[in-house]
């Protein structure tokens, strides 16, 4: 494998920091609407954890020699969109958005730092570490489906919302950071490289919404 | 010194855990007022700091067999009052609002912790350690002093409205958990000793204004 661009390396980590800020104050917004002040503490300290993976993608940014904020100006106006598109109106709609968003973006720069150096990837792979996240939203939206009859079906149309957004965003990020796109397509080796990626992404959200108890 | 009424220090730590946990939420949401992402990640990492001071409070408290959620309650009507009253509307009320509110609060659990347990006061004390805070609202303030004339004396009254509702806000504490209050006029001793905290109090609070070029 050649080395990889360094400006899509820059991307990646820019995206993923941007990605891990704004989710940390989004996250920290949402838990206000947690219906207890346990609830709210335990989504707070998921956002403390986005802040703590933040902290290190802006380090290996300034190892890079790039200050973070410039690395992270591009992907401001799609994450932000999302976030706009996806307002949480009610505590289950916060939980799964936490537990989908997480998940997705996880396996999605899981997936794209296999193409990219190894400190990198190891640095990404650690930032993303999972954080009992899934037992948390198992449990709480699990009780939300138990005593709600119509918060399945309303909580899966959701999941479904989530992930349209998502790669509604991503697809505007593709077209215009050609050297992040590049990457991806290089590293994926073909179009049929290209299915199976988006399959594996597929088929985990799948099984992260059957986990929660919801359809996808 | 007799030992401190455990109902005071489950007090103590709940006010402490509750100012902790919305002073988190407050914080990340006020970073987005920020001028540019380099200063947004600099609050943020504020407010995140905010919440692994809530985590060992919360600790504690657990320790002590009391729920933390049991022990915030009664806390959540005054601090949300608090927050409701001084909502920052510009990037220079919310570094203002964070330098002053975290050195007032700070500086008055600290003489609070004196009157406890040892290993409470401990980690009050940790809880509230510095964390370069007082640099960087120097640093920022000042710059938007010198940016703006008018600055100054808009940040001076804001600083002085922080205080006054936070005066406000303590006194329906004080009123309503005696044992808590007690702790403190048996702690400081008598009326001059009362005279005596208020005055170090303020005496702080003048130095912190002082030192971010504001007037009190």
């Amino acid at each position: 494998m050649t080395a990889p661009d360094p400006a899509a390396v820059i991307d990646l980590l820019g995206v993923l920091a941007y990605g891990e800020l704004s989710a940390f104050d989004r996250m920290a917004h949402d838990a206000r609407m947690a219906p207890s002040l346990g609830l709210r503490a335990a989504l707070a300290e998921k956002a403390e954890l986005e802040m703590s993976h933040y902290r290190r993608l802006a380090g290996r940014l300034r190892e890079l020699g790039i200050a973070p904020e410039q690395a992270m100006q591009p992907f401001v106006a799609a994450v932000e969109t999302f976030h706009a598109r996806t307002e949480p109106s009610t505590w289950g709609e916060a939980l799964v958005k936490a537990y989908v968003g997480d998940g997705l973006a996880a396996d999605f720069y899981r997936e794209v730092a296999t193409f990219v150096d190894a400190p990198t990837q190891a640095l990404v792979n650690e930032a993303l570490a999972d954080s009992g996240n899934a037992e948390f939203a198992i449990r709480e939206v699990g009780a939300l489906i138990r005593s709600d009859q119509t918060a399945a079906s309303r909580l899966s149309l959701w999941g479904r919302r989530l992930v349209g957004e998502a790669i509604s965003q991503a697809q505007h990020v593709a077209a215009e950071r050609d050297a992040l796109t590049l990457l991806i397509v290089g590293g994926a080796g073909d179009l049929n490289g290209i299915s199976a990626l988006l399959e594996r992404l597929t088929d985990k959200h799948v099984a992260r919404m059957d986990a929660i108890g919801l359809s996808s």
